[in-house]
């Protein structure tokens, strides 16, 4: 594979014209969108506009007139265009662990409501906020986190099991489990499903509905391009959407907020699961990054914008493996899964034979505008450099140029300097 | 009174120059601030700045070199300087409600771990949102919320008395509580007490601290001027900080975040009370809000912002009461306490013998651009006409003109116009 095959790649690609909605800064290969998405072209004249015009000209007026109200359920509604849900059953709010705490606690009530279950199933490689929020709910109802391998799965899944709580794609190596399977696994030892989708929506097809799954929660500043800090989502199967409530219940998760009633009374569906006044300088940004991913439906023939996207996707990961090991030979291991059906939208490795040097190749990658970033080992797992490619406004010839770039830093030994072996807080 | 002595308090007015500060809609007199604060003249800039830099060009790299990490410990900084408590006490966070959360369930914990007392007190006016998160964790953990009267407050700390969570200034009468000797009687009745100061900072003197209340939380899109759904913020006294956790238990709450530890270990002091990754662009937004409440510290000769600011508000509630009783007589009745060291920065009428007409004077109001807002009455309370009083951006001849166009509305009629009698969602 060589510089001209990405470059017919890129020709070839029906999503090119996707890179246009961005403003993506000049000498940049931007490796990290599974971090922080990328800035669309919409939103600095949507939020300047929300600022100079709905709050400075309408002030309180334009919680009715500008539409503030239900900014969560719209955004809702169009992330679940993204993740196989319902209009209606997804709402835009808050941050991904304050959202898993409200999804978990009312899956512990139903486990609770259902009869004597009281574990808790997690992976030890899940994202650690999930696992605390789960500590913490676990602690105070009296269950108990089981954390396990993926591939104690089957055994960790008995009569004890309440509720089994995954990460789709797991944010260190990039795996992805089957969402349907491991869902009819669960339900199947009498467990309920949550599913995070925090490097899932807008990276990868998914399909809550059709797997059956239970709750879900996810983020709305990695893929889905919605701003530093993004307010998060959260989905509630219609089935436990009326009959749960979740305990963080404040004014905007009432029925009738305005009749300011001293108790509380919960709206129906989902929208049970808002808590405070939402931010919607926050929102409004969130909203253009969505209408980055939903770009996409347009260009797809039957409208499903995630299959496209995911074409691409496997196509950028497979490039990228595949140059890496025809160019670095014997430098790195492969930590993501090749198979695609196991694969997410990013590439991990980890050095080959534990050589030492991960955080300071990521760091004069990053020095040549090569933006990845690097996650710490542990007794289980290798340091990993991590690289996410997004569809939306990754090319085949970036991913050349990237693995330029990673070749000139291991052949100049350039990562061995000293500024790049300092380190600092990483996100 | 009349509108030259109007004018002369305006002439004479050390805070007059704040008003500059802000990007006022021509023709429009805000008397909301008490529910959205307008637009600083910083903020579009600062957020324009944060959209096409930090984020656009920064890209993940903003996380360290824009400091985005330590947002809510630096505007907790700030707003510890207007609530009379110290650096490293208060972070900006997060939603009203979900921080009322976080700190009651932290002092329900300390009256667990002290012992019997099983209740929670509030009034039975407090803001609703307080109420529903009260109700709960009370159900949760098996406490009693007692709802009561203010009158009744002395009588309801008994000797099951937990924990007493009030609002410092009510939301829909302007009334003030006496922090310092309620959180007395409180601590002498043996019960924590927890202040919610949505409607106290930035707009009256509070002395956290100096009360010596427990814990406090407060919002960040009223008297801060932070934009439609601004983070809130929490302060925990320095004795429980680093004594309890709460159940929000995010990494970004966490010691050490980017170990990745599977295991929750908190924060030292209040920054466990963070908990997801916080909305870089609506703290930034507040930033500029509290930028322009602590510009009065610059003008006060002993560096104290408060005290002029509440020297004027005090001022410019009492010309509203003078000009209303002046010149409607016998049409409003005061619900708003008279006494100034009872008042918060706003002044709530009722119709006088509960006469018609509330919510259509509101709103002839503001189709004249006088903007206040209306609160539907109960079986406890009228309806309520509300008027919200900002030092920073109204003055004196505002006021003036404020009454003059409620006397033509009452004189002319106008309230009784179909169009001011269809109700819609309020703020």
């Amino acid at each position: 594979m060589n510089l001209e095959d990405c470059r017919r790649l890129d020709a070839e690609d029906p999503l090119a014209a996707l890179r246009d909605q961005f403003i993506l800064p000049s000498g940049v290969i931007y490796l990290d969108g599974n971090s922080l998405g990328v800035l669309p072209r919409t939103t600095p004249d949507r939020i300047a506009n929300v600022i100079a015009n709905e709050w400075g000209e309408g002030l309180i007026r334009s919680w009715n007139n500008a539409g503030w109200f239900d900014l969560p359920q719209r955004l809702g509604d169009k992330v679940a265009r993204l993740i196989g849900a319902g209009a209606g059953e997804v709402v835009c709010t808050d941050s991904t662990s304050i959202n898993l705490y409200k999804v978990l606690f009312s899956a512990l009530s139903q486990a609770k409501a259902a009869g004597n279950r009281r574990v808790v199933i997690s992976e030890r490689s899940n994202f650690p906020t999930d696992l605390y929020i789960a500590e913490s709910l676990c602690r105070e109802h009296g269950f108990n986190l089981r954390l396990i391998d993926e591939s104690e799965l089957a055994d960790a899944l008995d009569e004890q099991a309440a509720v089994l709580m995954l990460t789709h794609v797991n944010y260190r190596t990039g795996a992805m489990h089957d969402m349907q399977a491991v869902t009819r696994m669960a339900h199947q030892a009498g467990a309920l499903m949550v599913w995070d989708l925090a490097h899932s929506a807008g990276a990868v097809p998914v399909a809550l509905n059709a797997a059956d799954a239970d709750f879900a929660i996810g983020c709305g500043y990695k893929y889905l391009n919605g701003g530093p800090g993004a307010p998060a989502f959260a989905w509630v199967h219609r089935r436990h959407a009326d009959r749960f409530e979740q305990p963080l219940s404040g004014w905007w998760g009432h029925a009738a907020p305005f009749e300011f009633s001293p108790h509380y009374r919960p709206a129906p569906g989902v929208g049970r699961y808002l808590c405070g006044t939402q931010p919607i300088l926050a929102l409004a940004a969130l909203d253009c990054g969505l209408d980055t991913v939903l770009a996409a439906e347009a260009l797809a023939g039957d409208g499903d914008g995630m299959a496209p996207l995911r074409t691409k996707s496997l196509a950028l990961t497979d490039t990228f493996i595949t140059l890496v090991e025809q160019r670095c030979p014997g430098r790195f291991t492969l930590v993501t899964p090749r198979e695609h059906a196991r694969r997410g939208s990013q590439v991990c490795l980890a050095m080959a034979d534990r050589a030492p040097g991960a955080y300071a190749i990521v760091q004069a990658l990053i020095a040549r505008g090569v933006i990845g970033d690097y996650r710490a080992g542990d007794s289980q797992m290798p340091d990993i450099l991590r690289f996410g490619f997004t569809p939306l406004y990754i090319g085949f010839e970036d991913v050349w140029n990237a693995v330029e770039h990673l070749v000139q830093v291991l052949e100049g030994e350039e990562w061995m300097r000293p500024e790049f072996n300092r380190k600092q807080a990483v996100t």
